[in-house]
């Protein structure tokens, strides 16, 4: 038996696309129906077969689906869903893959209609590539996903969405959205904004030519630009949808370096050696929770030992 | 016919252990001795036949020699170069493969006799792990290696060092230490630092768990903990020895950073865009110059679509 009856994923990119492939394999659906307003998406989501059928225009593409999946730039809901909630069928669930909650249900849940449910959701995977082409099925398999349900939303509707993600390998953990915020604020949204500042401040030296930054990018500045190779788009949006809890972070960030540059500039060893030392071990606890793999440098070599 | 009669290596942590393995590999020298102040990692490396002689003496170590590595952290090479530069072979070359330059000439110079050669150098290579057993004879393969020869460096000694360390598979670039120091700083030092910074300020929050940091920590944040898992030792060392380019580094990145944070509370969405936009570009450099591979997630799943 079919979890849903036809399940819309809405913005083929690695996200939905990956969800699409992940969709077929498992059969948690009858029927696949995909959307993307990029007409070369649609002919790649096409080409590959990722859906049932594969449309430009999202109230057509709603129509008829008991799960409804936003997997678009969190920009968007807010237009996207004043076309869709209207067309959507009575008891459908409203879902998204968006690396922020607050705002997405600030801006969808005015739009909701009484007898469909929103439910926030955010599967915490993905690569530096973009587009249907860069989907795959395992990108769930293992990682979290957080879902965020209101408060009068119906537990068997959230049930519903929970075996969804564990059908497509995922963990599932709930929370409510601001907690969300603030755990990826320091997860993601921080990092990101790191790697995309360190990367701009290197291309802007006049001592340090940008092919000698090319070159020497192996000492640790190629890992930030994995990061900041990320989509433009949907960074810009996760950072002005979550404004209070990255400036949050990123004022505790600026303190903490400022200190770690008093240090150095006062020859401080052994306050860098403790903080230098104790950041060793939490990788440890990463790779033993399974989020990350024990091989050195990313397994960019071969052991030839 | 070998390039050296005798090659000793001092400190067989990864660095050390790999340029071991490579020279075994590579027939570059007559007889390979090395020397660890640490009974372990001389008995690690006695197991693992990394070199023809192996002993916790430098002075012994370093005697008969015509080339001699130092792969100690760059704050023990003050001390070194005291018990071994009386020792050395007239006519050897004394080289090192520290993070920095400029401190090292600083150190070392005073000591050298006027029949042996400081000819500092550095190969912009590693991994997270250290130890002799987390070295391997292919680290040096495609990477370079800045070698940074004083003034009144003989041409013909620069030119052995330099088909050494092409022998290992290396491409060299001759440079000042003091441009060294400046490029690495942007390239190798500044990352380490913010990915040590980062993580530490993610230690202390009180609104998100450690549990919760490790759980979400594929959103971005376990990107940092590899290079924050880099050994303490030798990363302090690094930092008070190049105190002046990263300070000089640090004060850019901040202003950037300072920048960006203004953006995103004055919801300034096309400077963001803008940003990471142009930041996407550096990687595809990066991978195009061979200093990367382009799997996307490092790798880290399989492609199985």
């Amino acid at each position: 038996m079919a979890l849903f009856s036809q399940i819309t994923i809405i913005g083929m990119g690695l996200i939905g696309s990956s969800i699409a492939r992940a969709v077929k394999k498992t059969g948690v659906t009858g029927r696949l129906v995909a959307c993307d307003n990029n007409e070369e998406h649609c002919q790649i989501s096409r080409d590959l077969k990722l859906a049932d059928h594969i449309t430009a225009d999202p109230q057509e593409a709603a129509r008829g689906s008991d799960l409804v999946i936003l997997a678009t730039p969190v920009g968007t809901y807010g237009d996207l869903g004043k076309i869709i909630c209207p067309e959507m069928q009575s008891g459908a669930i409203l879902t998204d893959v968006g690396s922020v909650k607050g705002s997405v249900v600030k801006a969808l849940s005015p739009l909701m209609r009484a007898d469909c449910h929103l439910i926030p959701g955010h599967p915490v995977a993905g690569t530096e590539q973009s587009g249907p082409d860069a989907g795959f099925a395992a990108l769930f398999e293992g990682r979290w996903c957080i879902v965020t349900p209101l408060e009068n939303t119906p537990d068997d509707m959230v049930d519903k969405l929970e075996k969804f993600w564990q059908a497509l390998g995922s963990k599932v953990e709930l929370m409510t959205p601001d907690h969300h915020d603030m755990v990826l604020a320091i997860t993601s949204h921080l990092p990101h904004l790191i790697a995309y500042n360190i990367v701009g401040t290197a291309r802007h030296l006049e001592e340090v030519t940008k092919s000698e930054v090319i070159k020497y990018s192996a000492g640790g500045f190629r890992d930030f630009t994995r990061i900041a190779a990320s989509d433009p788009t949907m960074w810009r949006d996760v950072f002005l949808h979550n404004k209070e809890a990255v400036l949050e972070m990123l004022g505790r960030f600026s303190e903490d370096l400022t200190a770690l540059q008093r240090a150095i500039r006062y020859d401080e060893g052994d306050k860098l050696f403790k903080l230098f030392d104790r950041t060793r071990r939490i990788r440890k606890e990463i790779i033993d929770a399974g989020q990350e793999q024990d091989i050195a440098d990313f397994g960019r070599h071969k052991d030839d030992q």
